[in-house]
């Protein structure tokens, strides 16, 4: 069930401008937990990760956090030993002005690459952001978060574990540098549920293979993905664990959250102007069906095509064709939303008025079928669009 | 050498309007050889292929041909059984009207995908296409074989083998899917060299690997990418073989035609306004030097920011770091031309005027050291642009 509200019993949050973007624009956000919680994050795999990344996957092993601290306007990527120590006494300046030990404290940072953090001006920021805590903070905390984003991705849920009622939250920005294994994306969930350290790590990293490591914007992966999740218990919930009863229900609401941020994050990629829902069935195997998607989904021609309204099938199947995996080309078919518009090696003479409706759909379903077997993916592709190119040309380092 | 113009001894050609492209625009081009030449070529390794791709496939299995018939305006490509019947009725109005074996006629289409060839209109032009037949037609010919194409792409050399003078010319179509394993992309090379089979295809085959293999405009490969070399021997050299040391000044001057019809085919890349020549060096092995440079090439977001004159090094180490090639971090150096702008896990304090400069210049040399061994690869590769998105996105199916 949808919530009126962000909001997360047991958790309070505050986001500020302290100076780093230009113009007053919010830039330092906090989120906090009244009490140490159960965590568990997923982290970029690019080689060059960023300074705080690499802080919290020290962290984050001990599977407890009680704060995340997040500046944007500057990525503290590829800044060296100094980043480092930056993302170190940026997480101390939160520790010192909260009175927690400073191994519970998360940091994460998003913006432009190679400048060094303006740590003075966070460290100047940190006593009205812990003084602004509140409840009903989180969406200034996600708008502290937002660099190129045109608007905020929350998501929040309330469902029963057992007879408790519990409340799951999520926070998240893009929006370029939108690809698997991560984005240049932040995403932060927080639950009252009481959850067990191995079924939170298990559930959040089945959720994020699912959700953000199967969307692409323009198929670049960042410095600094973070996904984090703090489970704080105070639902007082009968422990979630692997294999208990509760779990299903929590899996459910987690992924429904997710689900809703991930689509929120792709249209709201850079210059996108649709949402491509592309499922790939029918592959030999889920990683060949994935690697299908993906080139299908990251090609220019396709991207452009979907911009332009244009129903442009054979972009989509020589797409699918290029990777090396041998297709039975006579089996493979095409599907826009309900209408097939390829098969037998050969486009068909579908409706053109129905096409042209689809084409002008905010959200279109592609299903692409192989016909090899039963491995499958499903991923969220944005199109491409003259935006897209504008933001990037000159959004400068 | 460079030629003064676009003459092989042997060869004829031209090219026409015959009306399957709109407003009088030449649509329809003829290579021949006054007697059948040894023939190899390389194709698309796309799953779809176009019908002509299949007849030529089969054909070139010889090692002979003797003409080379192209439309543009329509790729007869996911054209299904009767696509394949067309393409054999075009060379055989060619074969008919040309007066030979119909086995030694070479077939090639190039434009929209999935709509049937315009069969009648081509056997109506074939009369005044063979007819106009000359020496001096290689530039009608490319020019009925452009489609998106802003300008030809022309390479004409001459050189001794041993003591006699040889020709070798090349023509070439991109603009878009320009990727390797093919491109949309039609290359032509004559030559009235005396080569041995054997030695056609190997040097026809290392030299495609080099160039056409290693350029991308948008990391798509097109269903109809079809490279052709003949060669018909009127030069009267002592025949050209694997070991012989005629082999070393041909593979030369066929080395140095297709460098400029690759450097031609990205800088006419669509949309492009920069011709980015990016060595991927100090890699384990070629292969992974190769994915590197291709992750960096095709990244969008490296292409916008040459396209906005950004010299921006953390997208290109990002693009670099991503593709799952663990790389010592602390080892990769980025240059632009010779200024070092990455080095020790960070940017560099470059000087800002020169990189400037670097960035206005039409062709930009970058160098990325991987610091791990030896492995080395090439690429040309264009930027990104508002003109790339407005072409593709308005040319419909």
């Amino acid at each position: 069930m949808n919530c009126d509200e962000y909001a997360v019993p047991g958790f309070l949050a505050n986001g500020i401008s302290a100076g780093i973007k230009e113009q007053g624009r919010k830039d330092l956000a906090l989120i906090f937990s009244e009490v140490p919680a159960r965590a568990a994050g997923v982290f970029t795999t690019n080689c060059f990760k960023a300074a705080p990344v690499l802080v919290d996957m020290e962290r984050i092993s001990a599977g407890a956090a009680q704060a995340i601290v997040t500046n944007s306007g500057n990525a503290n990527a590829a800044t060296g030993e100094r980043g480092y120590r930056d993302a170190l006494a940026m997480s101390r300046a939160a520790s010192k002005e909260l009175k927690i030990s400073d191994d519970l404290v998360l940091v994460a940072s998003t913006g432009v690459i190679g400048h060094p953090l303006p740590l003075e001006v966070i460290e100047r920021g940190m006593e009205p952001l812990v003084e602004g805590l509140r409840r009903d903070g989180i969406p200034d905390a996600e708008a502290a978060m937002m660099t190129t984003d045109r608007f905020p991705k929350m998501s929040c849920r309330k469902g029963m574990i057992g007879s408790r009622e519990v409340t799951l939250c999520g926070i998240a920005k893009g929006a370029g540098m939108i690809q698997p294994n991560m984005a240049t994306m932040l995403a932060y969930l927080m639950t009252d549920a009481d959850v067990d350290g191995e079924a939170l790590r298990a559930v959040f990293q089945e959720g994020i293979a699912q959700s953000f490591n199967a969307i692409t914007v323009d198929g670049c992966m960042s410095t600094n993905d973070t996904a984090l999740i703090l489970a704080n218990g105070s639902a007082g919930n009968r422990q979630i664990r692997r294999r208990s009863r509760e779990y299903a229900p929590f899996r459910e609401m987690l992924f429904a959250v997710l689900d809703d941020l991930c689509r929120g994050m792709v249209r709201d990629g850079e210059g996108a102007t649709k949402l491509i829902e592309l499922v790939v069935d029918g592959a030999r195997n889920r990683g060949e069906a994935r690697r299908v998607a993906y080139a299908v989904a990251n090609s220019n021609l396709v991207k452009t095509a979907f911009y332009g309204g244009d129903p442009n099938w054979g972009r989509i199947i020589s797409a699918a064709g290029s990777i090396g995996i041998p297709l039975p080309t006579q089996s493979v078919r095409l599907f826009f939303e309900e209408v097939c518009l390829f098969e037998a090696g050969q486009g068909t003479a579908f409706p053109t008025d129905r096409v042209a409706a689809i084409m002008a759909q905010e959200t279109i379903r592609v299903r692409l079928e192989l016909g090899m077997g039963t491995g499958s993916f499903r991923i969220y592709a944005s199109d491409l669009s003259f935006e897209y190119v504008k933001i990037n040309a000159h959004y400068h380092t």
